[in-house]
Order: structure tokens, then sequence, then C-alpha cells
């Protein structure tokens, strides 16, 4: 059982432990909330509204999944209220950061694929910052926000229809711009870093300078002061940064210093703009779709729930004498079964070439060999949920098990390879594409779907130590 | 050393080892030579052929390498004159078996990846008969045993132009044909087995077939007796297959039976029909290339030269004191010089993705990472056969190294995958193709890249392996 795992001595664990990891992420969703609207979540995010976002929805899954596991001490009527709300929350505040990390993988692929130097970025600089654009749906009380926590406007104006998706500024204003505003999405105000932040516009930006530097000049210098609207802020950097392109001219590309543009294909370069402009516009939405939940009466409904099992956990009258221990065991018992049922033996023999099958099937719906994988991953995130309310009675943070954070890691790995690869080959869909980007698509894809088998060999490794330490 | 590594004890190797070795291999060279002219190495080629043609190229290369590792011992002036000739002999003859080999390689990977059952077939079967399409070039020494070894007609006729590549009778003759006709081509003349011998030709089947029956139909009805030209039995069996195609109608992919063509994309099947036409025609060319090699002035000089040599090997006069092992060993330390060179580390970390970089590469020249592992390939040979030379004075047959025979099996794995996926993204450049095609055909280049890091990966595995038993 994992409690003995921890400690084979242990007493029985009383339902308070429930109800006082409950309070405490509770707490913890109510601040990340607080935090969430002091940072600025209008039309606008900061590396804060991010970090905020990325706590609310890690504690409300962890409320929503000790619901599901220890049901049987909880009032049923409430927590059935509560779990799918729950979920809708984080759900769709993980929609946003999901499209622009899966945008920022498949750049980075292409870049790797066409034999480009890495880019010097953070790896997940990208999914902190969302576009800028202003979304007239969006709720105006992120407004008076904006204008200190406006993102480069570079990293913003979308051409959607252009093809050269007219990210010329991201270089120009890190050269030129106001180093500050520049800077703004982002925590810190060094200009060069800065010009790190946003990879996948980088790239975006060698695309549309490869062939058509004098069309995305011209786009930023229309689009960026047109796009930036009611934000003088942005406006004016939005100007600068067309004059500096425009000043640069035709020798753009090598004005901005790209390192790498020269190795990108054409097909690559197109390949790289249509799944910026596809996935920027699934962000973008995603972004709208989360504000106006974050203003709804449903959300509010939620929080004012929230806001009382801070105080006060809704637990069964029969939840005093029950222990929680064999409720966290048939959790991490679903766990072991789901595993077993993995194809573990192919997984666990390099290049077995398994995750391509069905790469060329023409059924356009997710990879029916997946699903098992991502089952595991959410029933050991509940296993891991009820082994920290366990180990929340020992008062202190649970020591980290590196072998399940391993695991779980290689089957995030797995998740988000497994979806990068489908919006590749949905990109591939887009009607009267190039051949080359179609042919770019194709090898982005199959790339996805041995990372996916590479995640699969990591996952078998990771669980032959996890089991041997598991009795 | 190696010899050490066969036997410790072994006495100093004379040169006479090398001079029996050489006269058994000019005497197997021209015995497949006579083989070789026997079975028809005319329009037609039958099974017979193709093995003479193997015998032919291994002999060459025995005759060729030895010339290299031993050449202090033997005449400077002959094996000058010699080496490159016989490299022409093998070069030649193998460019056409290598043509099929890619061919089949890539339509049975476009089936695995459509998620298709795989097909029942030898993995050889397809190397094993050539296009029995006419050549006007071809000379006329084989035409009497055109008769005797016509291949199926329904593998035959191309239709290079009309995209639906005509072979819808590979089925329909199967069904309703003549099996011993069509069976002519491979050995036995059981007629399910004899649809099975030409997947490649299946899977175009499966293209044509898919929209465009009637069209195949009518090809088939209009190209198969024209191509048949002079052969009568082709002809009988084309009308045949014509109008049992014919009689199908629109239904004919129902009523052919085909397995798994519902599992075929648009996209894959046309790649595989792009392949084939331009695969097959590449091996056209090599047969016809290779004929008229056989048939050169040139050919017959180095025919006349190794008869030579099946008598009389040109020793130098020292070569009666010279030991031949320093110079085996010598061979043995170039292969190993060059495989410390290798990335194994690299090659030894599963899904590492070294192979796939520079994937989408605008160079359209073959990948520059993988010459040092074809080039290890040739030096492995090199080795190889020095060890046949020094066991040739046992008077026995060289016992089978296993993990000699692993290592160079992998070398060969990687060359043919490097190739094929050369092949694809070949393929992907004809102008006017649809991006569905070019998708199919991206992840296809892709599959054959991750085939090329498997391949390292297995060779890695096997020389750790060899390292150990040798000093």
């Amino acid at each position: 059982m994992a409690q003995q795992h921890l400690d084979p001595t242990a007493a029985p664990v009383p339902a308070e432990a429930l109800a006082g990891y409950l309070r405490a992420q509770a707490t913890e969703f109510l601040r990340a909330l607080r935090q969430h609207r002091e940072t600025g979540a209008g039309t606008a995010a900061s590396e804060g509204s991010a970090e905020a976002a990325r706590a609310l929805r890690r504690a409300a899954r962890r409320i929503s999944a000790s619901l599901h596991t220890f049901q049987p001490v909880l009032d049923p009527e409430w927590s059935e209220t509560m779990r799918p709300e729950l979920a809708w929350v984080s759900g769709t505040l993980a929609l946003e950061h999901a499209y622009a990390a899966r945008l920022e993988q498949l750049l980075l692929a292409l870049h790797r694929l066409s034999g480009a130097a890495p880019l010097p970025v953070p790896a997940r600089a990208v999914g902190t910052h969302p576009p800028a654009t202003p979304d007239p749906a969006a709720p105006a009380d992120g407004t008076p926000s904006a204008a200190r926590h406006t993102t480069a406007p570079g990293t913003a104006p979308k051409a959607p229809a252009s093809g050269a998706t007219g990210p010329a500024p991201v270089h120009a204003s890190a050269a030129d711009g106001p180093p500050a505003v520049t800077a703004a999405g982002t925590a810190p105000a060094d200009p060069a870093p800065a010009a790190g932040t946003a990879p996948g516009r980088a790239v975006a930006a060698d695309d549309g300078l490869r062939g058509a530097s004098r069309r995305a000049a011209a786009t930023a210098s229309v689009a960026a002061p047109a796009r930036a609207g009611t934000r003088t802020a942005a406006r004016a950097t939005g100007g600068a940064t067309a004059q500096a392109t425009r000043a640069a001219g035709v020798s753009a590309p090598g004005a901005v210093g790209a390192p790498d543009r020269g190795n990108l294909t054409v097909g690559a370069a197109k390949a790289g703009a249509l799944l910026d402009r596809q996935l920027t516009l699934a962000r973008t939405r995603a972004h709208s779709t989360a504000l106006q939940a974050l203003g709804s009466s449903r959300f509010h409904g939620i929080a004012d729930k929230v806001a009382v099992l801070a105080s006060e956990v809704p637990l069964t009258p029969a939840a005093a004498d029950t222990d929680l221990r064999p409720l966290a065991e048939a959790a991490r018992e679903r766990l072991v079964d789901a595993v077993a049922a993995l194809p573990l033996l192919t997984a666990g023999s390099p290049y077995n070439a398994a995750a391509l099958i069905h790469g060329l099937s023409p059924d356009p719906s997710p990879h029916p060999q997946d699903a098992p994988w991502h089952q595991v991953r959410l029933l050991l995130r509940l296993h891991r949920y009820a082994r920290e309310v366990l180990l929340a009675t020992t008062g202190q943070a649970p020591p980290a098990d590196t072998r399940l954070l391993g695991a779980g890691e290689a089957l995030d790995r797995h998740r988000d390879a497994s979806e990068a690869a489908g919006a590749a080959a949905q990109a591939a869909r887009t009607p009267r594409i190039a051949p080359a980007t179609a042919y770019a698509l194709g090898v982005l894809h199959a790339d996805q779907r041995h990372e996916v088998e590479a995640a699969r060999y990591a996952f078998q490794r990771c669980w032959q130590k996890e089991a041997i330490g598991m009795p």
C-alpha cells in the first residue's frame, strides 16, 4: 500500500486530515484568485497573472481529485455539485497555456529539424504571457492595468491572412524599441532576455522575413498601430518598431541578426507560420474564454463555495471513524491496474515504431492508442494527490517522490507530444497549402509521434524503478 | 588482432592462402556469369538470373576487397587495373536490386504507417524479378527465354503518366487469369502466393483502384496488350485480366478483395504510386544499364582477366615470405579507428532524435551525418573478407561470426533506410504534387530517418558485444 511504502508503521489517517488538506487548498485557491485579479487578468496578462492562473488550476485540480478519491467521507450532494464545476475551472484555465506551449514545442521542433542552432530561451517563456490583441469580448475590468502590463507589440499583432504573420517588430523592438515597454509582458526589463522570451515569435519572424521582408515591414507599419487600438503605449512602440523595420528595408533579415534563418527551408518556414497563425488564434480564443469564465456568475458561485470550504469541510457523519488509507490505496490500485494494461513490453523496447502506426490513417480523430496513456496520467495524478492528503497529517510538506514525478513528467511529455502531433496533422489539412508546407508538417507530425514513443519508453523506465519500491 | 581472436596460437598465414582464395572467388565469378547467361539475362529475368547476379556481385566484391587489403603481395600494376573494373561490375549490377528493395521498403512502410495489415509476403520477393517491360536498348540474347520467364503482366505494365499506374490486373489475374503464366516470374505456380509476390504493386493497385477503378480498367485494357508487345502469352493474360477488371466495373475494389485498401489515405496511396513510378523507372533504367554492361567489351575484358585469375594469381616475388596476418590486422585497425570516430554514445542512447536533425534542411544532398556510417559499413566488409582469406587456409568454410554479421546487418539497414529516406524526400520535390501526397512523403521520410537512428542503436549494441570479444 502507498502509505506503507511511506511508513509501514503509520497509524490510521483520520478524515480530519482530508478536511485540513481541503481547507488549505481552498485557501490557496482564494489567494491565487486574488493575485490573479490584482496582477491584471484583463486584456493583457503579466508573468504574475499567469503564475496566479497556474496556482488556481493547481488548487482546483487538488480539490476536485480529493473529492473523487475520498468521496465516501464527504457530503455526497455537495461533492457531486462541486467536482464538475472545479473541472470546468481548471479545464478552461488550462487551454490558453496548452496552446502556447504546443506552439512553442512545434516551432522548436521545426528549428531542430532544420538543423538550426537551438534558441537560447527559457523553456516555458511563451506560456507565461497571452497575446495582447485586445479582444472585444473580454471583460473591461482588466483594462486599467493594460497600460502597465502591455506585452511587447512585436509579439502580439498578428496578420492572420498575410502568410507572413508580420512579427518583424519582435527583433526590431528588441534592438530599437523602448526596452521597458517591450519587456512589460515578462518579469525582467532587461532588453536582451526580453527578445528571447518569445521563441515562437522569433521563429515566425524568421519565416516572415525570408521572402517577404518588404511585406512584413508594411504589415508592421499598418497592423501594429491598428491592432494597438486604444493603448497609447503600444501604439508608440508599434510606430517605433514599424519605423525601425521600414528603415531596415530589404536588408531587415541581416539587420535583425537572425542567426539561423538561412537554415529554414521555405516549407519549414511556411509550416511554422501556419502553425503560429492557427495556434495563436486558438490561444487568443482560449484567453478570452478564460476571461469570460472568470467574470461569469458560474465562476463567482464556485468561488463562493470554495470560500465556504476554506473554513468548513462538509464531512459525512460517519467520517470521524473512517480511515482514509483504504481510499487512497484504492486510488493506487486503479493506477496500478491501468498501468498493467499498458503495452509496457513494447514501450520498453527502443525503436519499436509503435507510435507512428496509423500515422497516415485517414481517421482525423486523436490517436486511439494514446488514450490509455492519457488515462494513466490522470490516475497517476489522483494517486499523487491522495498521497499528499495522507502525508498532510505529518504537518510538513510531503516529500517529493522523484520516481512518481519522473513517471508523471514522462506522461506529461507523452500528452504534449500527442497533441502537438495532432496539431501538425490538423494544420496539414488546411486547404490550399503548398506541398512544401505539407511535407514539413508531415515530417513534424512523425517527429512528434516519435516523441510520443520516446515518452512511453521513459515512462516504462521510471515505472520499472517505481515498481521495485512499491510492494 | 583478428586472427588471434580466432586462434591465438595460429601460425603465419602464407600468401598462397590469398592465391587460393582469389582462385576460388574467380571460379565462382565465372560460374555465376555462366548461370546468369543461361537463366535469361535478357528482357525478362527469373529468380535464377537474379540469384546469379547476386553471386556475381558477391565474388566481384570479394576479389576487389582482397586486392585492396593484400595489395603489397600482389602485382601492383595488375591490381591497380583490376580494382576499379570489379567495382564497376558490382556497382552496376547492384543498382537494379537496390531500387527494387528501396521501393519495397517504402511501400511496406507506407502500409505500416497507414495501420494496414502487414502483407503476407516473402521479404525479398519484389527484388527478385525486374520489370518485364521490353526495353528497346536491351540486347536481344535474352528474348528466347522471355516466353518461359514472363513475369505476371499485372506487375509489369506501367502507365507512367496516368497516376493510377494501372496495376489492377494483379488482383484480377490472381482471381481469374491463368495461374501458370501469372506466376511464371516466381518459383511456385500456386495462384494465391502469386498475388502476394508483388506487395509494391498490390499497394499501387489499391491506389489506382481507390478513385479510378474505371480508369484503371481502361488503362489495363489498353496498356497491357500494348506493353506486352511481341509476347503472346503476356498479351493473352493482359486481355483476360482487362476483361475481368472491366466486368468488375466500379465495384472492382470490393470484387478483388483488397483487404486494407480502406486504410490507405489518398495521400499515402498517391505517395505510393509516385514512389512506384519513380523507383520503377530508375529500376528499369538500371536493368538495361546492367544488361548493356554485361554485353559490353569492357565487361568481356574483365571476364577474361578473371578467367586468367582462376588459374594464375599474379603475386609479387617477395610474397612467398610474407605473412598475411599484419595486412588483415591493418584492415581491422582501419575499421576500429573509423568506429571510434562514430558518435556511439549518442547512438546508444535510445530516442536521441539525432538522425532527423537536418530533416528539413534545404540542402538536397545526402545526409552528411550518414557518411561516416556508410564508410564503416565498407570497412567492416573489408575486415570480414580479410578474415575469410585467413580462415581459407583451414580448408573449410569460415565459421560465421554472428556478431560481425549483426553489426554488418545493422549497417546495411542503416544504408537502406538512409537511401529510402532520401528517395521519399526526393519524391516530395516532384513539381505539382498534391499537399496530401507531400504530407505522406514527409511522414515517410521522418519514419525512415528514425529507422536510420534505430539501425545506429542496433549497431552500437552489436559493437559493444563485439568489442568485448576483441582484444
